[in-house]
């Protein structure tokens, strides 16, 4: 960079944990952001929803406002960086932005789930970026790589850790033996759920971003009406020692994976539910409310990427860096790569999903129960891989891991299990994940 | 991306293990290449120093050729990927096709270590890029990441496991508790280790390695030769089991660290050599011959990439990644960003390096050798941490672990404790990284 030009003016909608953040930086690190942008940076506007609110950074006089639109319709504004969240007003305000010449930076992973080609539409049509790396697992550069490192590669499948709250509350169930409701009580006195954990304990938050994953793994469009989703709140203390008796831990995994059909065609498969993994797995050490994104892919191999999945000052390092990408494209007067949906592959019902399965039944103890039980497995074509019985005292347990079948025909088999008479219950039923079939 | 340009031509130097990976995925995933770049990327020669070689890959009717200058100085190139290694003729190759207008992407570490600011001069002079994620870490996205994702952000330090033959031997000698003689031979055995084994177990391979990404990171000038080099053919089996009884591992690392100095001003400390990390750190779990970067950075904190370090097809993933950048930005009329060394920091020597040390020390076993020693580490300003002592027979051990000290605080240390009566050997000296202070 050898020239330096006029500087670049940034507004800020949102000044909560990540927009305090971004504004700090932007003030702190203005030299540095100066010089690899090759222009300064200049801070013009955030937009709040009240002035007089309580914040953690000092904004720079005169530059608060209430007036997000006409924040962003000002129309000398380079670079919009939206970190309010949800779908109302971002969406309107995101259009609004890039209609009036803005290029836009993003950490709102809610609205580009669930209606991301609306707003990759408009910044086509405006000529403008739309970056978003914030969206996905707080400070870890994920889309980035996935979208331009591996663009020359063919990713067949993306793991990933991208809950905090929910990593947090399965690693304590793992580490100490509690339950589901000790755990998330914990992770709540830490600050690390909130008051309503719904949308994390329920998936939610989680299936957004395996939908955003999914886009851009396989060039193909998935909204997060296309995710399968099971949160972990029916995980039990039980279902964590099996998985410890197998040598895995419980992990709630976002899971996007691309499948050969039967016509040759490949289809992508998306899910967001608990599942256990071999402790020799990468994702397996993912401690705390870290989180990691596992992606396998034809030529590179096995890789992660590792990092604080949330966080004021985390998610301000991603949405940072996306700023410094698009002010340096405003100012050489191009754009980055949009977004690529070209393949156009259809996105399968769960019910075609293949994985292994973990089973275990309460029976009668009797003679020819475990083969009336394996019947009905190979009845619905789930094959057994490995089948342990345990006595108790009139009855018996039996856990079944099955090789690959479809979630379809693990179904069946367990409607199959619940009606027979010498089952007394199918007392759990988690999928497994990670290892070789 | 809507319409589509006419071809874009890429000419390939070199078809070993990674060049002829570069050419078969060209072939194989010519249609997505072509959607992800906008236009088709046509392969017109490759260069090889024979016709009649045997090859992993068939190259079509009439590419090949033994004239690799007059492939790249054609005119007509857009992009020419050199994967030939090596300084020369790599070097001269790379400038002829700057000059001659294309752009470029190289796997080349040794000539980017040592010579990296010719090159990126002659980039920047005929406004083409020259990436080169394959040069760190094979497949794992960590250049871009540095570059581009944390440009926001302020990194702190760099720590890499980014030689896969030194962790593979390392790993052996932690989980069979074999000697280094032994490990190398397995190593050789499996073909993670060359005959000749000199460039990766004395560390030249990492220290070219470290000297790119503490460019990178730090936004500076570094070169191989600024680089401390140490490699493992030191480490014995009794440094990897007093690390075990410490709860740690021996990695080989590459060490970039930002220092501020006395006056106010922040250095750069660039370092490889063996070193006890903690178990519980995400690189100790780093097995085999798998690669490993763990950056910390002010705002993001403490992120992990990791994957396979080497190989031809891993290789290849990061060397296409690169080209559909350079080929898009070519089809764009755009340059990615160049080089950033505005920061232009001190590179500190060794001796000034400071960590954490791990001290073995035979000594006669007699009352007041312990203050002896301790009072020689005082002397020194090397402020002790803890001490084990262990008799044996008439002479007995002394394990000291070390605060953090300066390298050249260590060794003044170690010569003194050389010198003294009552010490008969300092038998290891091993630094200790990766922890809390």
């Amino acid at each position: 960079m050898t020239e330096s030009g006029k500087p670049l003016k940034v507004a800020v909608l949102g000044c909560g944990s990540v927009g305090s953040q971004v504004v700090r930086l932007l003030q702190e690190q203005a030299t540095d952001l100066a010089a690899r942008v090759g222009s300064p940076v200049e801070l013009v506007g955030v937009a709040v929803r009240r002035l007089d609110a309580a914040r953690e950074v000092e904004v720079p006089e005169g530059l608060l406002t209430t007036d997000a639109e006409g924040l962003v319709s000002r129309g000398d504004i380079d670079v919009v960086v939206e970190v309010i969240g949800g779908i109302e007003p971002a969406r309107s305000l995101i259009l609004s932005a890039l209609e009036h010449g803005a290029s836009v930076v993003s950490a709102n992973k809610a609205l580009l789930a669930e209606d991301g080609p609306t707003l990759f539409e408009a910044a086509e049509k405006a000529g403008r970026d739309l970056y978003y790396e914030a969206a996905v697992a707080g400070a870890i550069p994920i889309l980035r790589p996935l979208r331009e490192s591996l663009a020359g590669d063919k990713v067949t499948r993306v793991l990933g850790i991208v809950n905090g709250t929910t990593n947090f509350i399965l690693d304590k169930m793992d580490t100490s033996g509690a339950g589901f409701a000790d755990a998330l009580e914990e992770a709540q006195a830490l600050g690390y759920a909130e008051a309503d954990p719904t949308a994390d304990v329920e998936g939610f938050d989680a299936a957004a971003k395996a939908a955003i994953l999914a886009s851009l793994a396989f060039h193909t469009r998935v909204t997060d009406a296309d995710v399968y989703r099971e949160g972990i709140a029916e995980v039990s203390a039980t279902d964590v020692a099996s998985a410890r008796e197998m040598n895995c831990v419980v992990k709630l995994l976002a899971i996007c994976e691309l499948r050969e059909q039967p016509d040759g065609e490949e289809a992508v498969s998306v899910r967001v539910h608990p599942a256990m993994i071999p402790r020799s797995h990468p994702l397996a050490s993912v401690r705390e409310a870290y989180n990691a994104v596992f992606v396998e892919s034809e030529a590179a191999g096995q890789l992660m990427f590792y990092g604080p999945g949330a966080g004021g000052s985390p998610t301000a390092s991603a949405v940072l860096g996306d700023l410094v990408t698009v002010a340096r494209n405003r100012r050489n007067d191009v754009r980055g790569p949009g977004e690529s949906s070209y393949a156009d592959r259809a996105v399968l019902p769960m019910g075609e999903a293949r994985t292994r399965y973990h089973v275990a039944i309460d029976v009668d103890d009797r003679a020819g129960v475990l083969a009336t039980v394996a019947t009905a497995f190979a009845e619905h074509g789930v094959s057994i891989r490995t089948v342990r019985q345990e006595g108790r005292d009139d009855d018996a347990q039996l856990v079944v891991v099955s090789h690959e079948a479809t979630d379809a025909q693990l179904s069946a088999t367990v409607a199959h299990l619940q009606g027979m008479d010498s089952v007394r219950e199918v007392s759990s039923v988690m999928r497994v994940e990670g290892g070789a079939e």
